[in-house]
């Protein structure tokens, strides 16, 4: 879609909405995803790695969450530099390696990509760029289909990259991504449904200065991903738990200057953040519960969101997140297309 | 030692001066550490696994980076909730697991642990406590033995956890930790010559609302660690990056209000800080370098650490970050000893 760039925030707004159509659009494509997943279920692999970065690992996260509960194998983040920057050269035999890029071109991606696959790891790349280097690097791809994202703040890249990583966990399991049926729907129901819910939280948010987020489960990549995005778009130092850490010191610096962005869905990650909201709650924190959950937990505001199978919450759930931080973006005074000094591919080593 | 608890931060100040003495007697206990590497060496793994809460999460992901970088074994961190809360069975055979945990009392930490034993892994736990439910729940057992932690904020058995891990990780590949030779010394060294630094910098950022830390490589859990301590003890909303991420789309909420701590030592993590502390500083952030290689960066206010291996660098780096925590919490009127609400020991599920 292409947006007439000088209003503030035109291009986010623009692609916020956009999310429903690529999400249908995207669950149509599960044939092709399931091709990719069969070939990696003809070399099943004992350990999973997943490399990414800035709103990508967020992703990653979240497909570390369902690699591990829905396959039973074990996964973990990778930190490129012990690649890049320290030389390391681990045995990757027997390791599937997921990297998840939305541009496909940041070099250290592609380069731990490349030394993975030497070293013996089936390697898929999980980008919107089926031409980028790391797709070509990368013995498998998983192309998103997103179309150009042209925000700073990622945006539907994010949800599309969930639902990709979704689809193809769920297809190396043999399923058919059923539970993600009709989910363009419920997206564009939990865009409408939320937007009076954003509105008020943009009011009450407007002069906040101190943010935490906390989610537990498949949720904890939410909490992420809607700290990152309140801090690159609304110049907010807001700091994000899994529920369970947050218990431990942290809590410390909650109090009725606080606001906790809290993500409450039906589920175990849901429940499990009862005890959490209890908690912050007792210490005045000013709560601000999204989710399907939202009307079940103590809080000052509430976002309701259409409730679905606990591991595609995450997609949902982050769609009022984003709004807010475009909303609080506007709302005082900036743009969050054009922060200052943003390149949309950083080239880090 | 035993501290009169009425003086605000008594016991973080003492605990925070203990950590010569702790870590020169952990170094002189090598050779019972490399008892737990010689059975590990005899099960060698193909995979290694961390598990941890809070602080000790950071010193687990250092302990990532030198799994991944001195044994070339792929690593990842556990997220515990995938067992405890959504009832994963991951196999876990070939697969070494680490569990971080100074009271050794978390019990989802425990019950990961079993559930990991269980599956096939084998279990090591690292803790301060080795009559605990987690050293009885492993396998194999290291104590740090730090000594009882009063203070909230957690610092001698961070520093005690991180020099155990490194012993033990240079012990499975043969090593007898020679680069920790003299390492409390240079604890001392580090706490008596940044005093002054310090001190400074507890004057400059007694009003700041905006901090950010960062690092990369195996500073990048020096990052994560002084950013906890800091949102622990002083109330400041410290967001953590890699070095790496900060680039991406992070770098937008910079300017002339933010304080941005950096690690910079003499070594790749901290050559590969410089890209980074130009962007920040073409910004205008206000950078506080902490790191052998402080005299070496664009910074307003440098804290030079006494040189060691980069390996080791992040036990000396987060001496003076501790300090500044205390400080801060002081200067502001807080007490780092007593947070309300806070427990020593969170039971989380």
């Amino acid at each position: 879609m292409t947006v007439e760039g000088a209003r503030p925030g035109a291009h986010m707004a623009a692609e916020i909405a956009e999310q429903p159509a690529v999400l249908a659009a995207l669950r149509d494509r599960q044939p092709e995803i399931a091709e990719v997943a069969e070939a990696i279920a003809k070399r099943p692999p004992r350990f999973a790695l997943l490399a990414a970065r800035g709103s990508s690992d967020h992703a990653a996260l979240y497909a570390k969450y369902l690699i591990e509960v829905l396959l039973g194998l074990p996964a973990g983040l990778v930190s490129p530099s012990t690649v890049t920057l320290y030389g390391a050269a681990p045995d990757l035999r027997d390791v599937l390696l997921v990297t998840v890029s939305q541009s496909g071109g940041s070099p250290d991606l592609v380069e731990f990509t490349e030394s993975a696959r030497q070293q013996g790891a089936l390697t898929v790349a999980v980008s919107n760029t089926p031409s980028s280097p790391l797709s070509a690097a990368a013995e498998l791809a998983v192309d998103i289909g997103a179309g150009q994202e042209q925000a700073v703040a990622a945006t539907k890249t994010y949800t599309a990259t969930l639902l990709a990583l979704y689809l193809l966990v769920d297809a190396v399991r043999g399923g058919k991504g059923a539970d993600a049926d009709g989910l363009g729907e419920l997206a564009q129901q939990a865009l409408d449904r939320s937007a009076a819910g954003v509105q008020r939280a943009v009011d009450r948010y407007r002069f906040v200065n101190r943010v935490i987020t906390a989610g537990r489960g498949y949720s904890y990549a939410t909490a992420l991903e809607a700290s990152l995005k309140l801090a690159e778009t609304s110049y907010l130092a807001a700091r994000a738990y899994s529920g369970a850490d947050l218990l431990h010191g942290p809590v410390a610096a909650i109090d009725g200057e606080t606001a906790v962005l809290a993500l409450t869905n039906r589920g175990k990650g849901g429940d499990a953040m009862r005890e959490v909201l209890d908690a912050v709650s007792g210490r005045g924190a000013d709560v601000l519960a999204i989710g399907s959950a939202a009307a079940d937990v103590p809080a000052a505001l509430r976002i309701e969101v259409p409730p679905v199978a606990e591991e595609l919450a995450p997609i949902l759930d982050v769609l009022p997140a984003q709004s807010l931080a475009l909303g609080l973006s506007l709302a005082r005074g900036g743009d969050p297309d054009r922060p200052r000094g943003l390149n949309k591919v950083t080239k880090t080593r």
